[in-house]
């Protein structure tokens, strides 16, 4: 119970922290709305600037949406951790206005690889997307000085 | 060849209206280069706005480049195309201020199934990401009044 | 919970039907162990004939054996469904010896089309791997004349 | 040229060593056709053992015949190589009484990491299946004597 809690201390502040860093998924304007140890869940409101030409939001959006899901989750662990190949299925179109809704979980994990699956929902619980993206954990840490900050509080 | 020519001549005023209001492409300032029947070339230069927490280009910024490549290349033949399932491998990270290459060609097609690479490549020529897209055509035209186009010069 | 029965009835008259079709599973030596409305687990223990050129179980086998459990989960309704694409990461070798069950889940369903997920894992629990499928269903019914099967017990 | 030739002996001797050992794949009656570096051509005739319970050749079986020509085209190096994730698409149904080929060629190629497009087609030139496979060169040798043979002819 100790250790979870630590491990979600851990995912919130590396969750923060990475935000504070991540101009691309900023300046799309989606927000991280929940992290914990393997697990993210982001939300995007479709605007004007997320459409195509088809007038449908950007098969690239909604991806960064779910991508985003998925470096939040992996990265959790602080652990740097980086998409090595990734699948999406587009299972219906997101539309101007929609509020989208990722949410990653972890379904494997082992050495230095892992598996994510991400689901993205609309407003009325429709899936949009479903994607799946493999993680490679590399050097270092996303917040090098963690532990002077689980003390502080 | 006459055939070939307007087909050509198709895929270029189809891209120049798809360009026109594909907002998303635009505003992260994704560029047509080339299009033709099946092909599309789309060029980014990676600005602080591309970047995520660990400081290169986000997975979704580099999907999304190729996926306009994809979406250009696949919507050419001006019936309306979106995509179904897309594959993207990450070979190696995108770095700030570097020139980003999408080209993107048909690779089969059959009925309304088209499957489509795309390789993104810096430039120095060093492939970035693999991409392969799986197309569906749905009903429409993203030109409708294409034939008053084609007469007009 | 009545219709529950029905659906659960109907799996397992479509399993036992399909199976006594399928060569290919059968030859392989793959046991259908368990079905149910888009679910199924196959089982299949190593022998000398499934190997490959590094004495490890062929990928190709892992695959039948993943499909298999996918290709009885989405057709468990009755309505005859096909394989339209398919993904598999390979996550630790299968070895000679080992018995490997596979189970199949529906993860997406809409119309036409689904999204199931399937896991490998060997008797000691290790994931071998990872197999996520998209399904099409086509016009047809695996077992015609289901009814006259249903009705007869 | 020289250099080439080398590297076609090579892939010639480990095609020959690696054929003799793949039990799964000569059970299922694939033929190797012909191996160069980072290339092979596989033939399947397709027979009643090949069929599934819909009367068309199994996912599996098709699968087998792709990923075969996948591991010999990136094993023909003579570093031991094997298949990290694989994606399949499924175009045409294969046929009792059909040729299929399966063509394996490299894609891309950096340290220890390859991409491979894989395309089996009947005897008509239709196109059955669309593979993409990614490899990994792991520790060892296909045929580790290899100086010996090639000093011997």
């Amino acid at each position: 119970m100790q250790e979870h809690k630590g491990a979600q201390r851990i995912a919130e502040i590396v969750g923060r922290e990475m935000y504070a860093r991540d101009n691309a998924v900023r300046a799309l304007g989606i927000e991280l709305e929940q992290i914990g140890p393997g697990h993210a869940r982001m939300g995007l409101t479709l605007g004007s600037a997320h459409v195509n030409s088809h007038g449908i939001a950007h098969g690239g959006v909604i991806y960064t949406l779910a991508d985003a899901a998925f470096g939040y989750a992996c990265n959790a662990y602080n652990f740097t951790t980086v998409a090595a190949q990734c699948e999406i299925a587009y299972m219906a179109p997101g539309r101007l206005g929609e509020r989208l809704t990722a949410v990653g979980e972890e379904r494997f994990s082992k050495g230095r690889s892992g598996i994510y699956d991400i689901t993205v929902t609309n407003q009325k619980g429709e899936v949009i997307v479903m994607f799946r993206g493999h993680s490679r954990r590399i050097e270092g840490h996303n917040v090098p000085d963690i532990e002077l900050q689980l003390n502080k509080t």
